[in-house]
Parts: structure tokens; sequence; C-alpha cells
């Protein structure tokens, strides 16, 4: 696994990343010297995942303070890089209402992060049986959350505890996060994988090989409908018409209590490039999937059932 | 619209094809001069889509014959240059039941695909509402057909007539035909499109943006059950959780009636490469749609509603 250092981290004059964009062909950090140039790291998915672009921006608002930059200004540049992942504006808000070193403060947030991730995976771990085969979307692992992994670490969970048979993993396009970050993250835990086309996971269910489906999630309004990467719905509604159960592993710092309902999460729409270059394109980078169809949301506070206005009340990040 | 013979066509010594692994990038013809070669054509889809490869096929047997080559194995090794589509083997069918000159019987069949198409995309059209915002997977174009199209012959009738808003491309990994050639086919044809991420088409049907789905098919069984590109099952799906239509368009020489239901069917399996040279992956080319999920069958003869084991049954190729 890598050290949670090395995804993100603050040195004494720069943010540095480990540029996720280059994975899994290079390993190269990306050094952000400024909160705009965080931003920016952020926006153009050199730091992605809403945990580790909530770390990535408490960090950035540590160095914005280090430099003596207006942070007033930081926080709104940091905050504006992506819409859908509320990871952001939680992390900012944390760092604003701080009164001590801010670099100490934006470390702990990195540190619990990965303990959530441990504590929500042993959760999550405990939903499956021996010899699951489950399927994944995107990158939820240690790359996105700045350590151990949301639904990937309840993949390396599961795994440690004997419970897994292998992996499925979408490919998940257009930015193919699943075929460059979490495969590559599974191939370094050892836990056997195939990678396949998005398209491809409603036949292999129907074909009874997906036990279960594992992903994170952006944002969780307060009644539990979940944004996450574009495709996710789908997977929700061909996991509910075969009948195999969605999970979504999160840390609290994702759920929105401000967010009432999916209506209200916004949906960012990025470049038609990223599909195609030679025609029209449209690409909403998210999709919003209705409580109904998620089985179990999972957080470091345990497993939550619908309803989950009540299960998920009160939930507070520690 | 291209010229069938651009698409496809027979020479004194050889078969011709346009390569469409390079489109749309480049038009560059692949020059077949035997039996293999055309095999090999159909094998790496230079030349693809279920009606396409059972006109090559066609014109393989004609340029095998004219070249003295062994028929009985130019015909196998045709026929086994892939497994799913049922037009292969129909084709080589046709040419090996014909007494005359087997060029012109090819051509014929050439021509007789031109104009199924033209009839059944004028009974699908009439499937269409105005101001219909269509969203279609693959290619069941001019290419994938040998000349007009399939489901995009629906789409260019119901276009002419006034009846079409837009068209979601479903870019079609891992080989992208919708993003390369579908995409193309409507730009030519001047009709309004976007290219989407094959993990998008679910909410844009939750929001309400897709009034039909419509594709082409690889083999109909007897009753109904249709195989076609990896994709299709899922769209089914989704298009029946949001009561959105999906209709299957192609020729009678696609229903197997030999093939009692999609179980039947050999799918093929093609390299993990087409997905990812880095990591194990799985890559499944085509999915079986149960007909239950399928609102009509439009074939030349018409609209073929369930229970299609009696409306496609006495359907006969022209």
């Amino acid at each position: 696994m890598l050290e949670p250092q090395r995804i993100v981290r603050l040195e004494d004059d720069a943010v540095v990343v480990l540029d996720q964009r280059r994975l899994p062909d290079e390993e190269v950090d990306l050094v952000c010297g400024s909160a705009a140039e965080v931003a920016e790291a952020i926006r153009t998915l050199a730091v992605r995942g809403a945990p580790a672009i909530g770390i990535a921006a408490a960090y950035g608002y540590a160095l914005a303070a280090r430099n003596g930059e207006d942070l007033a200004a930081a926080v709104s540049t940091l905050a504006g890089a992506r819409p859908t992942a509320v990871n952001l504006a939680w992390a900012l808000e944390e760092m604003r209402g701080w009164d001590g070193d801010p670099a100490e403060r934006a470390r702990q947030i990195h540190a619990e992060e990965v303990e959530r991730c441990r504590l929500m995976s042993a959760h999550a771990a405990a939903l499956f049986d021996p010899g699951t085969r489950a399927l994944t979307h995107c990158n939820a692992g240690g790359l996105a959350t700045g350590g151990y992994g949301t639904a990937v670490g309840a993949l390396r969970t599961a795994w440690e505890r004997g419970l897994l048979d292998h992996v499925l993993v979408d490919e998940t396009r257009p930015l193919l996060q699943g075929a460059r970050l979490t495969a590559w993250e599974l191939e370094d835990a050892g836990i056997p994988h195939a990678v396949i086309a998005d398209s491809a996971a409603g036949s292999l269910m129907a074909s009874g090989e997906v036990d279960l489906v594992v992903t994170g999630a952006d944002r969780i309004a307060a009644n539990g409908d979940t944004a996450n990467k574009i495709g996710t719905y789908s997977l929700a509604v061909l996991a509910a018409h075969h009948d195999v159960p969605l999970y979504v592993v999160a840390p609290s710092s994702t759920v929105d209590p401000a967010t009432a309902t999916g209506a209200g999460i916004p949906i960012e729409e990025r470049a038609a490039a990223e599909v195609t270059s030679r025609f029209t394109a449209r690409n909403p980078a998210f999709d919003v999937t209705p409580a109904g169809l998620i089985a179990a949301i999972v957080t470091e506070a345990g497993v939550h059932r619908a309803p989950y206005s009540a299960s998920l009340s009160g939930l507070v990040a520690a």
C-alpha cells in the first residue's frame, strides 16, 4: 500500500501530490506552491477522490497560511475547484474553525481520514461472505482517500480475512480510473482482479458472476441519495434487477446533512474532449443513485441501512 | 451516405473493404486477395457489423471461386472468422446453394441487404414520435450493413421525416464503434448528436432525456432473445427500468430460427488487450438481451412484437 504521505503531503513551501493522471505508467510528484496551484491540481485530477481532495484542500489552506496568502481568497479558490464532492467544503470549514497551527490540523485531517477508512473497511468487510466475487467502479482506493481506501479498503480487509475470491474492475470511462488506478492498487495488494468495459457489468451480473457491488461516494445527501462517479447509478439499477446488493463505503465527511436529497447535489459536467476530441460529446462526471437502490451505506460509525434519514442522522465526522 | 461499394466490393482479383479500424481519422482501403485474407479482415474488424460481414463473406466466397481456391476450405475459414453473428453462416449458405455466377449472387446479396435496410428503416421510423431523442449503441450504420444501416437507418429515415430531435451515441468501449463510426455517419447525415460514455446512459434516462433506444443485432434467436454488442443488455435493463422502449432493427438474415433461445448463441470473448494492455481483463464482445426487454424487433418485413416465437416465425430472407 502506498504510504499516505506519498499520495499527498505538506512540505515547507509546497503541497506535493502523486500525479494520478500519469499512473500507472509513471510515478511522478506534482509540486504545488500556492493554494491556486493546489486548486489546479484538484481541478485537473492530478489528485482526485472525495476524501483525497478534502485532504489536499486542507494542506492547500495550510500552505496559504504559511505563505501569507489571503485566506478568504484561498478558501474560495480551493472550494470552487470541483463542485460535487462535499469533502472539499467540509475540510476547508474544519481549517477555518481551527485556532492552532494550520499544518497540524491538516495533518490531523489526513490521519483521521485514513483511520476512518480502516474502521469503515472493517465494518464493510463484515458484509462479505466467503468466496465473494465483487465488482467495483472508479477508484475508491488509497489514492482517492489519502491512504487505505473506502470501497477498495473494504476489498483489502475482506481479502485479508479470506472472504474475497476476486474483483471485477469497471474501467470507468472516460478517464479510466478503474483500469489505471484501482487495478494498480489491487495488483499491489495481490488481490485477483480483471478489468472490464463498463458496459459488460450487466451481462456479468446476469450470468451470476457478481455477488456484490461496492463503490465509494462523492456526496451523500441526508436521505441517503448518493452522488458518485458517472455509471454508479447504472450499476445500481442493474444490481437491483439482479438482486445483487450495492454497498456505498464512505467517511462521514462525505455525508452532507445540509443537502436533503440527491436533487440538491450539483453534478459536474467536464470537458467533452475527455470523451472524444473529434465529435460533439456530453460528459457528466457524476450521477446520483437514489437511496432506494443502495443496500447499505458504510461509514466509520458502522453499517447504515434504510431509512437513511434516520440511520445517517447525527453522524458527525470525528 | 457512403456508397455501398465504398464499404465493401468485389474487384477482379480482390475483395476491397474500407478499413473501419482507421476511421474516422483515415479513409483507407484494405485489399484482400483470398478468402483467408477476407476472413482476416473480418476477424480483425477491418469490416464489421453483422450484415456487412455476411456481405464480405459472400464476396470472399466469390473471390475464392474466381481464384480456383478449395471452396469447402474457403467456407470453413470464412465461417469461423467470428462466432456470434449468424449472417456469416447465412450468406455462405446462400452462396453454396447458388448455381450461377458467384460474383452475381454476392452482389445481389449486397444489394438485397441495402434494400432490406431501407425497408426496415421505414418500418422503424414509424415508431418515432415528433421530437424524438434517441440513444443508440455501437454502430448499426451503413458501415455495419454495407449501405443504409439498420438502427442508424431508422435514425436517418426518422430524421428525413422530421421526427428526430437528436441522438445520444454510446461511445461503445472497448473499440469505440459509436464514437468513431456512428458519430461519423451521423455527422455526414447532418443529424445532431452527442457522444457519451456508455455508463452515462442510465442517468440520462433517469433525467428524462431519452425517448427510445434503438440498436442493431448480431443474432436473434427464434424466441426473440437478441445478441448484440456488449452493453446492449445493460441498456435494455436500464430502458425497462425507465419505461423507455428499446427497439432492435435488423434484417431477416440476422434471425436464426435454428437457435431456440439466447442461451444457444455463442458469445465471442476477444483479446483482453482491447480493454487494457497493462492489467488482466475480460472482454466479452457481445451479450444477450432477453426478448422480454425488447419493445419490438423490426425487420424488412415489418414491426414484430412479443411473443416473438410467433411474430418472427416464417420470416425468410427475401
